[in-house]
């Protein structure tokens, strides 16, 4: 089995994982579990998004967060921006405060971007391309998310095409990085391997992500298949947090825990440290009141108990 | 990548699902389970365990579970052994109540053997081979379970020479078929595939079959290396039943509808119908007062709910 010997992971916790959380996160807990993470050896955190609070009310604290965040040299800090109001709030901040890599987003599906954001594909990423402008002038790198790139929960399987479709205007628009994100955790090792190699018909090995939800439990053979391809980025998610409010029950994000153990079990280098990670999703897991989502996590919590 | 076009399932949930399970599981339940799974596509269901009921005092209705099963052609019923007086018992009914295979067993670490048998891993083997005689007497075929084939509580890490040998003992008495098992579920791609290809050396690609636990959440990135190499024969458990007592607070056996969502999803060919073997696995977990341990059904029980 051929597998790259380094592999970065951002963890998307504090963003993905925590948007949806009903009751109010407090931005110190926030601001506490990137600290944890970048303690851990993380060297790329997702952390917020900018965008409006009537949309994602958790997210209203956007700018303490960052401006909270003790930065740690060789960490890289992401943020969602949803469109030129979100980018210019992320950079109205000192520049000390500014994110180092803004994300965007783009649906794979054509009936999820009409029924999310009522316009076509084209034209939503279309609408971008300021965006992607402006954050390049300012320095700041644009990651380009590619969701439902394997299926939509309106339109069943997405065809590897969209997803090709999508790299390619992003890359038109100048994204520099994309993710091919299985938003609703439907995807399987062959389809995600099928809407990875659309991605690199335009993007190289180096600027192409997996991000994979566990909502039926494929995460881990996904990510493996897309470590044969020489995919070495992936977005995962502290303590398995998230959901997705598109898939009643899903289960969030892939666990870090759980692909951190996957990957030094194989002999994959990752800088990170599993033990601060459990600390670190046990953490937030804990301010939350519940257990970590991450088998390897309560693998390892229950051994250090007994 | 390159994959078996057809897979076939063992569910051993009936057993190793069950067996370390508290409360006394009713015979009349373990036979619904049985036949759900049977009518589900399955071909072979690890039934029971002819065992001291003071070892393993859920199985002591070993006789009547088997006496109650209403056969279906194709499908092939097989049951734990540890001794001879096991299969005795196991042929002591009827001939049309036998199994059609039993299973024997030998760990790959020298301390798990020595701790839980009290003997070393070659005598464990030899105390085997009157059962292997006998059950191939009487036209029953024999399986062979290689536990702790990656790793131990005990000693850690298993090198795949332990497997080899094991194998080869296996080999030597006359058992026609190994599982390599992941017992304790710490096992990762590239060390699955080490410990299959030590077995390889001693059986054919259709005589070897994986166990694994997701205790750490990496069965289904080991099934898929597996599947890789070749393999296509899984020992799974409905629902994620199970356990492993030398685990404190392991997850089971990797659920068949975690596997079954993979394998359909990548084309290949099972036999089952997941949807009746999600109502499997929703009949005994219902019966067992909890929800399914299986990422799959959750999301499609969810769906259902919808």
């Amino acid at each position: 089995m051929k597998l790259p010997s380094k592999v970065k992971l951002v963890d998307v916790g504090p963003r993905d994982g925590l948007q949806n959380e009903k009751q109010p996160v407090p931005a110190e807990v926030k601001i506490g579990l990137v600290h944890r993470l970048q303690d851990a050896g993380l060297t790329e955190i997702e952390v917020t998004s900018f965008v409006s609070p009537k949309w994602v009310p958790q997210m209203a604290d956007n700018a303490q967060v960052m401006a909270g965040i003790r930065r740690k040299p060789g960490v890289r800090y992401s943020v969602l921006t949803p469109n030129l109001k979100g980018l210019e709030a992320a950079v109205a901040a000192p520049r000390e405060f500014w994110p180092d890599e803004i994300v965007v987003f783009g649906a794979a599906s054509e009936a999820f971007s009409q029924k999310n954001i009522n316009c076509s594909i084209a034209e939503s990423i279309e609408r971008f391309a300021p965006v992607v402008e402006a954050a390049k002038a300012r320095g700041i790198q644009v990651r380009g998310a590619i969701s439902t790139a394997v299926g939509c929960p309106y339109e069943g399987e997405v065809p590897p095409e969209r997803v090709e479709l999508v790299a390619r205007l992003m890359k038109q628009i100048g994204v520099q990085h994309v993710g091919v994100a299985d938003t609703i955790g439907v995807g399987t090792p062959v389809k995600v391997q099928r809407a990875l190699e659309a991605a690199l018909r335009h993007y190289g090995i180096d600027e192409v992500s997996g991000h994979f939800h566990d909502t039926y439990g494929q995460a881990l053979g996904n990510t493996l298949a897309s470590l044969e391809m020489g995919v070495w980025q992936f977005d995962t998610s502290s303590a398995g947090l998230g959901g997705c409010p598109y898939a009643k029950g899903a289960t969030g994000n892939v666990a870090t825990e759980d692909v951190v153990y996957m990957l030094h079990g194989m002999g994959v280098d990752t800088g990170i440290d599993l033990d601060k990670l459990i600390d670190a999703g046990a953490y937030i897991s804990e301010q939350l009141g519940r257990k970590p989502n991450s088998r390897a996590s309560t693998a390892i919590l229950n051994k250090r108990m007994a």
